[in-house]
């Protein structure tokens, strides 16, 4: 089926994203909170409505190019997880006086008092998060800072506090159950704190949002938590087999390449498949550009692919035989890659092989801001 | 003007480039060859525009989509510059019916043979130059390897030998004049012995195509060469710079992004300049994600770009002062990129800023395959 399509192409294998979307929906619902999807991995309608109709509340973006687009899809509850800033406000203002319940992000009183006045000079009242530092990788302010009731303070007239967020992405440098389950939790304490704080100080702080694909599939309890926000689980990746929350056979998107040329005396395979097509995310470092598969998706050991110009990439072969009979020019490989977001966004299209068997069909997916 | 701008936006100083392109054809044409710009990097129809109307001849495209794109607006002499495979024949055939003057690449006697089969099948005839690899980085045939001539007599029937094409790209890790003229020199002098040898088999060859962008640039004459590719010039790049082949006042691109937010007591300004916006290329790894300059695009001394995630860039800032006055959340920053290729891809358009001053506009980048 696949064979016939020109490359490179990214392939969408819809019976195992059917199965991380279930894995993921079933467990926070037995944790007893709402699950909010970051569709930043997928910028694609079709894979957010198999979310939502999973059970999901609303949607996390990361720019507001995402929520222009899944709100003219009908989706209306949108959380803008970046902190906003004045250039973007306008854009903001036009999504909610066309209908959006957008919330906002701030971390700092000078941007939430910005956010206020514009608020109040406009006849909106802006619902915000402020994000909370709980692992230092990024942004967000701490949960014991003064700074988090001073952008509490500020965040009234055109603008109201609705609670906090944060996102413990120092979750992807770990690799232990144990050590994800005690960041899930550090996660989870912290950021309720923070929320116990402004409620202590007056205010309501309804929202209560944490969130990483690897916390969220190793936290033991979330008390305290409203929501929990995950993206890269839907498609998971090499990263993602590395922290250990999923194998390679959870891994539901792939590059389609084909072989276009050898360097024998070397042991090399060339391929249409470079990095414009894997991105030049290397992950973890220990993958290369992605892991090298067979049409089926079997990994090929004795493969790997460690280096990639725009349009080619180039494959290093350590097994037997002669390389131009066993990777003819024209054979089909799909490589896995290291980071299912920064690998989608090379492409305009999902080619989805449906989990109902059939004929592979297209998903559109969108970019820029 | 670029103030107002949502960011994180893609800026291309178009006084830069006229300045780039300018430099480039008037080396060619005291080189006395013509000169087939890589389109590869822009993927834009106004900037390949300019490089034609400054004396170019033809286009190099990297994927049929741009070939398909650039055909589509009046440019029909184009050459693909990625070895052909089976399951792109048919859009190449589409392409060619259409009226495209299309060339094609081979590097093996099996994809000429079916190169020629497809062409005779279909009553057409593929125009295609060989694949000649003249250091070693990537693909193609070595000079004086039998297949060479293998190739040549396969490309028969509905395919004909047109001559020769190498690409340098080893170039890009030299650092001296010097060197890149020795490089340069080594691949004109091989790639003409590849023509020489087909010629003296009976081929015509007619064409002998080298280039990159540090070759182009260092080649000291060009004695058998009848034209030169060469992309990433018209922007230049951090990696250019480094190869000592422009200064950072030559590059013409710029993502232009805003402070979100700090770290204090790390010393970390964020932006929402992340790697989407930037490209993952970390280039020869001594600019990190690429080099922070202010609003007038002079270089922040003691400002770096260590760490991005996908909507955020963590810089790390090492001078004096209260970091939240000095970089205050709102501020706009510009970062030269690495590789312009790369970086471009990430951005569905540019944001000119006019040569002749004025307003800013926008000129449309096309991406996919």
């Amino acid at each position: 089926m696949v064979n016939l399509m020109e490359t490179p192409a990214l392939l969408l294998d819809e019976a195992r994203m059917a199965r991380n979307i279930e894995r993921m929906q079933r467990r926070m619902d037995n944790l007893g909170v709402s699950f909010r999807p970051h569709v930043k991995t997928s910028k694609c309608l079709e894979v957010a409505r198999r979310q939502l109709a999973a059970g999901a509340h609303g949607i996390t973006v990361s720019t507001l190019k995402e929520a222009e687009e899944f709100f003219r899809a009908g989706v209306d509850d949108i959380l803008y997880a970046v902190a906003i800033v004045p250039n973007k406000l306008d854009h903001a203002l036009k999504l909610m006086r066309d209908g959006a319940r957008l919330t906002l992000l701030v971390e700092s009183v000078a941007m939430a008092r910005q956010l206020a006045a514009h608020g109040a000079a406009n006849g909106v009242c802006y619902p915000a998060l402020i994000e909370i530092d709980t692992d230092g990788h990024r942004s967000g302010v701490k949960p014991d800072a003064p700074a988090l009731l001073e952008i509490a303070a500020a965040l009234q007239g055109g603008a109201r506090l609705k609670g906090v967020m944060t996102h413990a992405g120092a979750s992807y440098d770990l690799n232990t159950p144990e050590a994800l389950a005690q960041m899930a939790e550090q996660e989870r304490s912290r950021c309720v704190a923070a929320a116990e704080r402004l409620r202590a100080a007056g205010h309501a702080c309804e929202v209560v949002s944490v969130g990483s694909t690897p916390t969220a599939l190793s936290a033991r309890h979330l008390q305290g938590v409203t929501e929990v926000r995950a993206g890269v689980y839907v498609f998971f990746d090499l990263v993602m087999a590395d922290v250990g929350v999923c194998t390679l056979d959870d891994i539901a998107i792939s590059v389609l390449c084909t072989v276009i040329g050898h360097q024998q005396d070397k042991g090399w395979v060339i391929t249409d498949g470079g990095w414009m097509a894997m991105s030049r995310d290397l992950g973890h470092q220990g993958h290369g550009y992605g892991q090298v598969c067979d049409i089926d998706g079997q990994p090929i050991p004795g493969l790997s692919f460690g280096k990639a110009n725009q349009e080619h990439g180039v494959l290093q072969w350590t097994g037997e035989g002669d390389i131009t009979q066993v990777f003819p020019v024209g054979r089909s490989l799909r490589v896995l890659p290291n980071h299912a977001c920064a690998t989608g966004a090379q492409h305009g299209q999902y080619h989805v092989i449906p989990q109902n068997g059939g004929d592979w069909t297209v998903w559109q997916r969108f970019s820029g801001w």
